[in-house]
Order: C-alpha cells, then structure tokens, then sequence
C-alpha cells in the first residue's frame, strides 16, 4: 500500500484532478491519498488557503466577505465543472464556505486555523465526490477519529492516541481513503493546523502509522534538485538522498518537502518518492535510510535561506561563566522564542534565530531582559542573517570538503560571517551577507557540479 | 609608574634574582614589584610551588615531610646564600616553612591554597630582604590588606574592595613595594589561591587599581611567538597585539601569559609589555588596545590546545524544542560544569568542555541525566578533542582568509571535527583529531608564515 500525497499546483483546476485520477488508477496500491488546498493556476493568481485566510480575517474585523466567498466557490466550482459534478452533490462543499463564519469559536487563533483548514477539507471531499462519481470506491475521511494533533503554542502530534487510531484503521482492498492534509483536530474536537505547507506532514503520518511500503510525494517538480532552480539553469537532479540529507537542506530553503515531516518517514522506515503529477513516470527523487540511498557525489544539495536574524553579546570571560548561557536560554523560554544556534567564542556569543519565531516586541523585550540580567559590555542586532547549508553524506570524514568550498568563496570576493561545522558530520553550515547569499550558493555550486553542468 | 611582574624561571636562583635587581635599576619607574615563587632551574628540577603542594599533602596524610620541608629551605637558602644575606634577617623565611603545619586551617581546601602561596609568599619577603640589605628603600607588601579575592568555589577578584584600597595606598618615591602573586586573602583572612599561573592576575590587578602607565610581564623568553617554539624552528616573533588577540591566543594553549589576567589590564587600559629577563633590552611583545596595536600581519599567531573533550547528542527535531538546551545547561549548573562551546546543528548538539573543569564521575552523573531528562536518539562521550585557534585582527572582515587555513590542511590530509568561526570576528576555531593538532598547527603556520620563514 502506498500513501500519495498531492501538492497544491497537482490539485489546482479540474485539468490537474484529472491527471491526479490518472496517476492513481495506474497503480491500486495507490490506496491512502492526501489532498493540498487548490494551489495557484493561470486563470486562478491566487492559493486557496490565503482565500481562506483573507476570508477568516474579514469575519474577524466584521467586514463584507462576499467578494471573497465567491471566489472562494469559484475554485471549487471550477473542478467540479470539469468533472461535470451533479449540483446536487457539490452543493455539500458551497454550503460550507457559507457555513464558516456561522460556527461558534473558542477564541480567534480556532477560528482562523478552522478556515484555514477547508482548503484541503474541501478538497478531499472534492476528490472522494469526483472519484465516486466515476463509480469507483473512494471515501473521504476526516481525520478528527485519529486526533492528529496536540493543542499546544506549536501543534504537535498526538503520537500515543493517532498512532493508536491508525493501527486499527482498516484498508479494505479496491478502496481509495481519501484524507485532506494540513490539519487535525484537538481533544475538543476543534480544527489546529500544522504549520503553512503540513499536508507533506499528514502524509507522512499516515504513511507510518498505516505501515506504507512507499510515501509518494507528487508535486510540480521532476526532482529535487541540488540547488535552487532559481539560482542555476538545469541544476543536476537528486536520484536519491538520505533523510538526513533531506532534513538538513528542507531546513535551509529547500521548500518542496516540509522539513518536519521526514521525522514520521524515519520512525517507521518508509522510503519516500518525491514526484511530479505532470510527469509522473519520471522517478523523480527517493528519499530513505542513509544505508539504501548512498550519495553519488561527495555534495548532495546546496541550500539557502535568508530568513534568519542575530543577536550578538560580547563579556569578557563569558564562558568562564556556568551560568551566562543558562540564564539567557531561560530569558527565551520566558517569551517563547526558540533560538537556531548559538555559536560561542570565548567571549562573544551569537544567537541565530529565524525570523518567524519571534516579532519586534519579543526582540526589544529580550533584550532589556538581557541587559538588565546578563549586562553584557557590547550587544547587537543583526536583522538579517543567511545561512548556506552544504548537505551530502559523502563529506562524512572527507578530507578537503571544506577547501572545495571556501575557495569558491574567496574567489568570488565573499565574506563569511559564520562558519559551523561539526554538530552534523554531513553538513556545513555557513553564515553569509544577505546580499551574497545567491552568489555564495552559485560559487559553490559551480565549482563542486561543474563537471555535470557542462 | 610601572608594575613589573617576575615570573618563575625569573626568579629561581641567586642568579636570576641578581638580573631581577639589574632590571629593577635599570628604571626607576620599576616601583610596583610582583614575585612569582622559585620555578625550576638546572640544579632544582622541581618548582618550589610543586613542593610545597607535596608538602600540604603529605600534612594531610600525616607522612614524613622533613625531606620536603629541606628541599624547600635549600630553594631560599640558595638565593640568600647568592646575596649572602644575614643569617639572623633570613631566619623568618626559614621559620615560616617550619610553621606553616602548625596553623589552624578550616578546611583542606584551606591548607592546601595557604601552603601553595607560600611559594610567592616568601620569595616577595625575600626579594624585598635583598633589597633593603642592598641599601635599597623595599617593602613586602601583604595582600592582606587588599583583600583581592572573594572565597568562591572560584576565587574571584573582589573588585570593589580591593579597587578601592588600591585606590588608596600611596606609592612613595623611591620606594619600591614587593607584592607576592597567585594569591589573595578573603574576607576571613584565609590565604585564597588563583588559578595556577595566577601571579600574572595579581599583576595586572595591580596595575589598573595603581594606575600603572606600563604593566611590564618578565618571563623567559624574548617574545610571544606566533606559533609553539616546540613545534616550529625560530618562529616569528609577534611585536606587538590586541588585547583580545591575546586573549583567545591564551585561552588556546599559550602559556605565556594568564588569560585571565587581560581583564584588569583592558579595564584599566594598561598597556602590557612581555619582556626576558634574560635579554632585558629586547623590545619583547607588546599588549594593548586594537586601535594603538594595529597588525603586522593577517594572522597574529596560531594556538592549539588538547585539553577538551566533547559530549555528542543527537535528537530529531532538537532545535524546534525551546528548552532542549535550557534542560542541558540546567543539568550542568547543577553539576557545576561550566562548559567551553556549544555548536549546533538542526539535529545534532555538540557540547565542548575543558577536561580540567569535569571529573570522571561529573561526566558519568551528567550522561544519566541527560538520558533520563532528555533522552536524546544518540548521545556520544569524546574523551579528547584537540582545538586549533587561528588568532588574527587582521583576519576581520577579510575575504578568503579561511581558503588559506583550509588548503594547508587538506593538503596535509587532516581532517577537521569542527569549524566555529562568527562569534569572534578576530578567531577561528578548528577542531581536529588529537593526533592531528601538531601537523596542523605547523601547516598552516607554514603556509601563512612561509615568506618570513625563508
């Protein structure tokens, strides 16, 4: 049995349902599928679930939403046009989008994680509908029997209780089990979604929890490649790479596989096949135990991100100190913010964090905390700080990784701002100027594939 | 006024102290003397410090200690010999050897710190003995009076008492003050030991709270080298550096000089000159501020030290988690650890420690900790882990500085543990197989120092 996953631009317009049917009637193990919210398409600028979220906000602040519920319905009409959908059926999915504002929420945060969540609510019920429709044997599932979520600050999985739930969910043969992604429900039975892009999560939840023999991941890509297309024209294919490898570069910017949903996959040891709906006998990218996915250069991907920003604190004989660090991780905890790394010289200290886990007011609040209680003799903000990350199992004790890519660098006029290396023996991770940040990806990426590239 | 410190090799026999005197003739702004206690010499192979700590211990275990207590008396009875200083003047010096079991000491700890200072202790009497029957105007000046330490688990300066009597003691012109080193008193009147090596703090305490213009740092070689003589023939002399070049060089294995004892220095802004005692004429090295020490070249000297060891742990997810490493740096508060550095992958954690701050044990309860409150996916223990550091002001900001310390490496088939550079815009940190460290301090020496080597 297999757990396949379509990404938004799969699920964007009838044509591409179409091609999403096709894929799954050329194989019955094609059993659990997971459904994305309608993505971008030509004739549609924009993503359902930021429909969705301009929708929960205009109810939020009382404005006229009309505008916004009609194009919402327009999406979903849109697909199921295409299939020809009797009205009467489809009507279930209108009367929804209708039906939003008219529940009765806790608190905001339950009202704009529930609207955020029809996106892919709707679409798994699109699917089953449309598949019905064509006579065969779908049923669209709601994840609120499986629990799926914890209702924590960040939402985490329920391990005990959904893992549980899906030991006991019976596949019965013939049968397509449609679950919409992104989102699950608490112990209340209110919607919380995982962050922005978790239907890649849910997949993988369900890939383990159902002991899948693949989790396939169909996107819009051939592959995953080893650097941002972006950046490189053709850049060189990854065939195969570890989870390790995956994780590390999906933290740095690599977006086409959500960086948390490799932890389910590596609990239960599924392989998963990163693919593309519109070309799918293509065999894309695999991702598995390091053991079966031996690199096939001594660099597997290049990744970048920007999204980072510093606090730098200098005290002489800081780390003379047991409780310097100590008190200020407690004045993080004390707001909540998680901070990324922290490397330390022998009087400096540098705490990286993304940019999203925190805001302005946090960042004032942590540093008055910090200077009332630490009185540091400098300290900095740094608002922008990019990381490159240089992923590959092949520089595991590799003499001279480094050489490859540092040299690039010089030669390039580069700075480097950071350098950390050896908490993860296949990565590097290197702190650059935003500014340098695609140029630093460009250098090393053509001094290491240029070989493949010509 | 200058404050002028001796260090051990200095002052080891009649010899020496008679340079010591030349020295101190030389200028008589060389009003502010601090003694370090005999160190070793061709005739005594062992430190007089090293006795007296056999001494203490054979006190404590109720054994026979006449032999130690005559090597001990021969070390002095040399010196005043040299001088042929009266019997009847000497004989205190003598007395206080014999004595110093029959005190009554609170605990061990006290014991051991009171007979361990006696080794500056006395040599500051005797030198200020010397001197007066030289005709000279010589005080031995206690510590008691200027309280100097606080009696924490690390004795720490007491600054705001002994700043303020230091304030207060007046200098007489053509006085000269004898102050032993290493050790202070606290509040009890107990005799509290620094560190080993710590005369060099005293020094420099005593040159930013008397104000000195100079603090000149009297040692046995001609200057601070920019890489171990031991390892490289000749090396280049460094002229002069910054204090925090100084800093991260000691903090790393270079002996010369106490890093601790920059602090006072930076906080008094008292320029530091390290000079020989045996060639008293050599310009030496000298320490001071960034702006006033500009470099000579892109790196100031190379450091490397094997006295680390290293706890490696694994956990998916690990930097998602705001109080992971909060839990961590509570467990080793709670031991007493303080640690050295903390690199950090996405996954991967590796705390870095000085094997002098941990025990066997410390190291067993902190592992059962961390696995009962964290239980990390891995957790690895590393005995030894060598660090290189790679000092330079003039490495700020300059491009490729890395490519020139990587390629010797590579070349040299080394393979590094661990890269942290960004925290210290002035550093970079290396880590590296033990048996790796003097391959590959002497690559790079070599490589950055090559044309000046020739």
């Amino acid at each position: 049995m297999k757990v396949t996953k379509f990404g938004g631009s799969s699920l964007a317009t009838g044509q591409q349902f179409d091609r999403v049917i096709n894929i799954l009637n050329q194989d019955s193990d094609r059993q659990v599928v997971v459904t994305s919210a309608p993505g971008r398409a030509a004739e549609f600028p924009m993503k359902v679930t930021d429909l969705l979220i301009r929708y929960g906000k205009e109810v939020i602040e009382d404005r006229d939403s009309s505008k916004t519920v009609q194009d919402l319905k327009k999406r979903y009409q849109a697909i199921a046009d295409y299939f020809a959908l009797p009205t009467e059926q489809f009507a279930t999915i209108l009367d929804q989008i209708d039906d939003l504002p008219k529940h009765q929420y806790r608190s905001y945060t339950y009202l704009r994680a529930t609207f955020a969540a029809h996106g892919e609510y709707l679409n798994a019920q699109l699917l089953a509908l449309i598949l019905q429709e064509k006579g065969q044997k779908a049923v669209f599932v709601d994840p609120k029997q499986l629990h799926m979520v914890t209702d924590a600050n960040f939402p985490t999985l329920d391990e005990d209780a959904t893992y549980q739930e899906l030991g006991n969910f019976e596949i019965e043969e013939g049968t397509r089990y449609i679950f919409p992604g992104f989102f699950g429900y608490n112990d209340r039975g209110e919607m919380v979604t995982f962050s922005r892009g978790g239907s890649d999560i849910t997949g993988a939840i369900l890939a383990r929890g159902l002991m899948a023999d693949v989790y396939e991941n169909f996107t819009d890509v051939d592959a995953i490649y080893a650097v941002n297309p972006r950046l490189v024209k053709n850049p060189v294919a990854i065939h195969n790479m570890s989870y390790s490898e995956m994780r590390e570069l999906s933290y740095a910017g690599f977006a086409v596989f959500h960086d948390e949903a490799i932890i389910p996959a590596i609990q239960g040891q599924v392989p998963i096949n990163v693919k593309n709906t519109n070309d799918p006998d293509a065999p894309g990218t695999w991702i598995g135990p390091a053991e079966q996915n031996k690199p096939e250069r001594r660099v597997t991907g290049i990744a970048a991100s920007d999204s980072f920003c510093a606090l730098y604190l200098h005290r002489y004989l800081l780390n003379k100190e047991v409780g310097f660090t100590l008190k200020i991780l407690q004045i993080l905890a004390r707001h909540g913010v998680p901070y990324e790394h922290m490397p330390s010289g022998i009087d400096d200290l540098t705490i990286i964090f993304n940019k999203k886990s925190l805001n302005k007011e946090q960042i004032e609040q942590i540093q008055m905390d910090i200077e009332r209680e630490i009185a540091p003799d400098t300290m900095a903000w740094h608002e922008d700080f990019a990381i490159v990350m240089i992923v590959g199992q092949g520089m595991k004790n590799r003499v001279g990784a480094f050489t490859e890519i540092v040299t690039p660098l010089r030669d390039a006029g580069i700075s480097l701002q950071m350098v950390n290396q050896g908490a993860s023996e296949i990565s590097i991770m290197l702190g650059v100027e935003v500014d340098d940040v695609d140029n630093a990806v460009k250098a090393i990426y053509y001094n290491l594939f240029d070989d493949e590239q010509k």
